[in-house]
């Protein structure tokens, strides 16, 4: 189980912007996102722009900032107003730095060589410039930051704070066959879902929304961030390399515990012990992904990913209808309609 | 040239708060900053606990929270009234805490095998676990800053920024024999006198001080860092290790410029072979340690610390007489006493 993005598709496909239909006003926001990036990834030593660059410039599906952006107008379109819609933009843009950051450090962490369909920057630029970088990309993201009152601060922090308890927590279980569905859960939640959670409450609370709106739009971006990681496991699966850019068996070579491998790892000794090998061979992942496929499992991942859309467009209930509501339905099927 | 606590004392004398004797008050605020930052670096990760205690636990001469306390009590004192002594000890904290997070991911780019006397992080606990402690670290200082105003914040964040363009610059002249004066005057401003000129800074604005005298005690912290890390450069080509806790010609060693050695590099092309070597032997960093030595500089070292320590000093007399003003400049003469 990789962070979301590291599922590479080919750039024409890549950014669910061009999936989905995006409503005027949020297709400009995005623009001044983009715009915004450019400028914050930028530094006086062109070292650190090249490697922020390489990564960030390198598209993405910014997946985040188009969900911050979608609950900002969502939420404020009805209370008929959008008084802090700059503000909701910079927001987005921390979101994305934040998790730039994470896929730099992460790609040390994993020794990943490649990102995004191409040589990942700890590939290109070594070890140190790329750890510098994702400090440099984090250090923006706290400095944008600085605009907001406290507790708007302390969502952003936190969420940081939960990534990094993430991300040990699925170190603890790296090839590690004893590792149970609380456990993968907890990992996701931490890994993924928080950031979500984060930037679907900050747009609300920006949007002008009460503590309890705010809460739940905080629970809408957590199931969307979920049934995002949960497809994108899915995908490592069955996913066609044409269509994802990548191969598959990705989670199985680095010993993540993706929700297929989590689940098939229950019945099968075999899958076990090729899980914990820390080396396995190619022969060992395409035998271990004809294992998974076997199990009977994926219909209970793709389930499990389509019951955490079903919770995110529950929430989006208690909206009214709008386009920008309508654009964030249609944004989060997409993420299980990518497996089916 | 390393980041300034990299050098080790032996507990009994690593503490500037035993080297200058601390007003009460100031060595209450202290105890307070180090029981906040027992509370911070816990994690319901035990293993990330288990790290950032190793650095952080190990004690470490705490310079910085101690500069902000002694700024905010000698300003405080002047304006008559301290209501905000509890943002400032949070200050301190995240200060430190953004000093702990560097110093991790330091020794992950130097490769750094000792720390504060005994086993780095990176040798005890891995890359892995080291980097995202770091971010750990990161994320708690952020959290942290969360209370304050968004200048607080910005300023903060920006010391940051220019740590990693500091660290970026560093990495391009390693084992660089090119480096220049400049280049290091640079490298020292970004990496070492940013977060101390942040903390007099924020100290001072903390404590009511009017912009201009922020400005100035922001200087005063600039000049404190530049000290500190001069003498500390000087003290890595002459200080005794019974003393230092550490061994001689660690910068020779990693390739890092300190003054010495940038300055010795201007007329030994011996030395400049030497430094451009990747992996110098014993017997290589004891003959350019003694080159070094014979070289002619090291009083010009030792002016430059001195005229840092005498530039503090002097924006210190724009506050009016305190015990705290007496501290800070006793605490800032024993920087330059440490090489005398």
């Amino acid at each position: 189980m990789r962070s979301v993005p590291s599922v590479t598709k080919p750039e024409q496909s890549a950014s669910p912007g061009r999936l989905i239909d995006l409503p005027a006003p949020v297709g400009e926001d995005l623009a001044a996102v983009e715009a915004r990036l450019g400028d914050e990834i930028a530094s006086r030593e062109e070292r650190l722009h090249d490697v922020a660059r390489h990564l960030v410039g390198a598209g993405g599906k910014r997946v985040r900032p188009i969900v911050v952006l979608l609950v900002f107008h969502a939420v404020a379109c009805a209370a008929g107003a959008k008084p802090r819609r700059e503000d909701t933009i910079e927001a987005a843009v921390a979101l994305e730095l934040i998790h730039s950051a994470t896929l730099l450090h992460d790609d040390i962490i994993d020794g990943g060589e490649t990102r995004r369909g191409r040589p990942s920057a700890l590939s290109t630029f070594g070890v140190a410039d790329t750890l510098v970088a994702g400090d440099f990309l984090f250090s923006r993201a706290f400095a944008l930051c600085a605009r907001f009152e406290p507790e708007v601060v302390r969502w952003a922090a936190d969420a940081c704070v939960s990534l990094t308890e993430g991300e040990i927590l699925q170190g603890r279980f790296r090839h590690n066959p004893a590792v149970t569905m609380d456990d993968y859960l907890e990992i996701i939640h931490r890994k993924t879902a928080s950031l979500f959670a984060a930037g679907g409450r900050t747009a609300a609370h920006l949007a002008g929304a009460s503590p309890a709106l705010s809460d739940a739009m905080a629970e809408c971006g957590r199931h969307v961030g979920l049934a995002f990681q949960v497809s994108d496991d899915l995908l490592d699966v069955v996913g066609s390399p044409d269509a994802t850019g990548k191969p598959c068996g990705i989670d199985l070579r680095d010993g993540n515990p993706s929700l297929p491998i989590v689940l098939a790892l229950q019945s099968d000794q075999d899958l076990a012990r090729l899980f914990a090998d820390p080396h396995p061979g190619a022969a060992d992942i395409q035998n271990g992904l004809a294992r998974i496929r076997r199990a009977g499992i994926l219909s209970a991942v793709a389930e499990r990913a389509a019951s955490h859309v079903g919770a995110a467009l529950a929430v989006l209930g208690r909206l009214p209808d709008s386009p920008y509501r309508a654009a964030l339905a249609a944004l989060t099927r997409s993420l299980s309609d990518r497996v089916t």
